[in-house]
């Protein structure tokens, strides 16, 4: 199944915003055997898509078209569409009755414009969106299937994965394909390469490639095979291979996050856990947080921002903060320390450091300085880290809370300070 | 001037990699007033490129492409460009002459496949390449101007800047464009799209659009003009327009965010503040001190997660949480002002809420009940807000954020509770 995507909007042609949805789907599309072979992007611009709906009609099995399915006059692609098919747009009742119950359910009004969006071109099916405003929809011309969904990326997400990928997958015959993730963290791109390159030979069945984001490296595994149990199997057995070379870096697979391994870990062991945090300013706590029913193991969070608050709430001495600095080794132990015993915690974490771009200035304590503490019945593990002051303040702050995570991790896995 | 983008790479059209060079280089374009109405991406695939090329030289004025010109067999857009010209490849003496001489520079051996990067479509000039190998080229047809360079970011930018853009601005001819962005926050694009639905008139310059991106409404506003400085103007206009329209949901421009607009808020009154968050774990300290020179205005955050944190850090009564629970008008009111005893800061904002997607069994306490406190020396201002059940966790969490964000900018400009 030959398979294009056009992505609309004035936003997009324009460059104003990066377009991530058209990747996303091409992902999404391969994975199910689908040969992703273009994608288009034009404006919000009747005659311009209905330009491009028609050409791609002819040339593809399937089109996925996202984005201007939304409520306000610059949302044209419903009359684009009809165009390209030759037929009128007419309110459609399930559209109607959908937005309808949307805006019941909020317990909000709806604007005049807000049922523009249930225009649908005549002979198409309305697909469901229970989160937006905006139905999805879908028809067939000329051996072409095509769905059109809204561009919000997490809108038009939820609806692919609900109402369109499963109509894909049936209309799809044949060879399949199956995709694995390993993710990693702790080591460098180039090092995995290594210790992987003969998985990752060109003409290899499953293709093997690696990718790297913010310091956590995934390893992508891609089989294809007569059915999809053949690629399942395939891909399963380069993850073992890949897990068995690069031990203790493997944090998880698919979604899997640092997060999330951490969580397991916790939850698995049944130990809590409380934090200090100082630059990181709330995110490790957040991170620690971002995981369903992580009341499980996540007791409480301090920022102790201030010197104040440290002194305060964690009990560090103003001396040592005034001798050695908020920013030392001293400070993280006694924040992890103090954190631990305020909370009654098995484990609390702390993080002090300079996240810049101010602060640097003293020559021993430049921006991207850190320093961890963990501390367990045994005592506080601390550790310094330098990371890079090309690094921005975000990515400090990002590549701190993946550290800390990832002590705890290691703590948790190996039963010892990492 | 109207141009067309086009991307080749499998890893493009496959989805692996994100496409930010269309965006970069439309931004580009754009700013020096052409109209970029369109972008492609194929795969590394001969006819594809051919077709997508020979398509887009008879709808635009300027084609730039990007992609496939490296030294690997799998690089064959120099080919595809040239089937779309009709014309052969040929050896070009300019480009062997850089090729070798980048090489020598970096000392370093050319093999045989270097050589394949100085096929150049016959009739096209050569473009420097002095950060790669890859020489880039151009040339004319039908009217329509087009240059192809090589894909990897940097060295496109860099060509692009140096080679090609003056060439660009030589032949557009003068006219110039000018954009600015109004970000808004607090009410529906719907509901902005109709307060300012004359200025968003298809063939008005400016041209003002409006986006949504999880709750946060962007109005965009590009203009044209025989210079900048025209454009500039026409530009200023429209943003004092919108403000004025839209009134105290426009929290900034350009890059502004909720985070950034309170700590200017925050910076300029010489007021502090301390939170003290429940489900969104971290977060709105987070965001508060996303800003450099935060500790300017934060002191302190408390993730209270566990009902022990609330009682014994902010002084919550066991009884409260136990008959009103935890999530309620009560403990956020209480949440916010032990924080703000604690904290000695000028105001504290609390949140307490169900993020899910557990936890919203009990019929009036659904998934997405969340309240938010404001302590200031007037005392408590509570809200409560219900989120659509249909939201994720992430998205329950991020959006309490925002609106804690909101309740203290509204704060802060109008001098009284929201």
């Amino acid at each position: 199944m030959r398979a294009s995507i056009i992505s609309i909007g004035n936003e997009l042609v324009g460059g104003v915003t990066v377009d991530t949805n058209a990747a996303w789907l091409a992902r999404e599309l391969t994975a199910v055997g689908c040969e992703v072979f273009e994608h288009a992007t034009v404006g919000d611009d009747r005659s311009a898509i209905a330009e491009a709906v028609s050409s791609a009609l002819g040339r593809a099995d399937l089109l996925i078209i996202t984005g201007g399915l939304g409520p306000t006059p610059d949302d044209v692609t419903r009359e684009g569409i009809a165009d390209a098919l030759g037929v009128a747009i007419k309110t459609h009742p399930d559209a109607e009755g959908q937005i309808r119950d949307f805006y019941q359910k909020l317990q909000r009004r709806i604007t005049p414009s807000g049922y523009r969006q249930a225009l649908i071109p005549v002979g198409c099916e309305v697909i469901a969106n229970p989160w937006g405003t905006a139905p999805a929809f879908g028809g067939r011309r000329e051996g072409c299937r095509f769905f059109a969904l809204p561009g919000v990326p997490s809108e038009m997400k939820a609806i692919f994965r609900a109402g369109i990928l499963p109509k894909i997958v049936v209309e799809t015959g044949g060879r399949r394909s199956a995709t694995g993730v390993v993710r990693c963290f702790g080591t460098s791109e180039a090092s995995i390469g290594e210790k992987i390159a003969d998985l990752m030979a060109a003409e290899r069945n499953p293709k093997v490639g690696v990718t790297a984001d913010e310091a956590v490296i995934s390893v992508r595994i891609t089989a294809t095979g007569e059915d999809e149990a053949a690629a399942r199997v395939a891909v399963d057995a380069d993850i073992a291979e890949v897990r068995k070379r690069l031990g203790r870096y493997v944090l998880g697979e698919c979604e899997a996050t640092l997060s999330s391994a951490v969580a397991e870990l916790l939850k698995s062991s049944r130990k809590t856990i409380a934090t200090a945090e100082s630059c990181t300013g709330g995110l490790l706590a957040k991170s620690l947080t971002d995981i369903p029913g992580s009341s499980a193991y996540f007791l409480r969070g301090y920022v102790t921002y201030a010197n104040e608050a440290k002194t305060g709430i964690l009990g560090v001495p103003e001396g040592i903060l005034a001798s050695e600095g908020a920013v030392s080794e001293a400070v993280a132990r006694l924040m992890a320390e103090g954190c631990r015993r305020q909370a009654g915690s098995d484990f609390a974490v702390s993080i002090t450091g300079i996240a810049g771009p101010g602060g640097g200035e003293a020559p021993d304590k430049p921006v991207g300085l850190v320093y961890f503490g963990l501390a367990d019945e045994r005592g506080v593990f601390v550790k310094q880290i330098l990371f890079g002051s090309h690094l921005s303040r975000n990515q400090i702050r990002q590549r701190s809370c993946r550290t800390a995570l990832n002590i705890l991790r290691l703590r948790l896995i190996e039963g010892d300070w990492p």
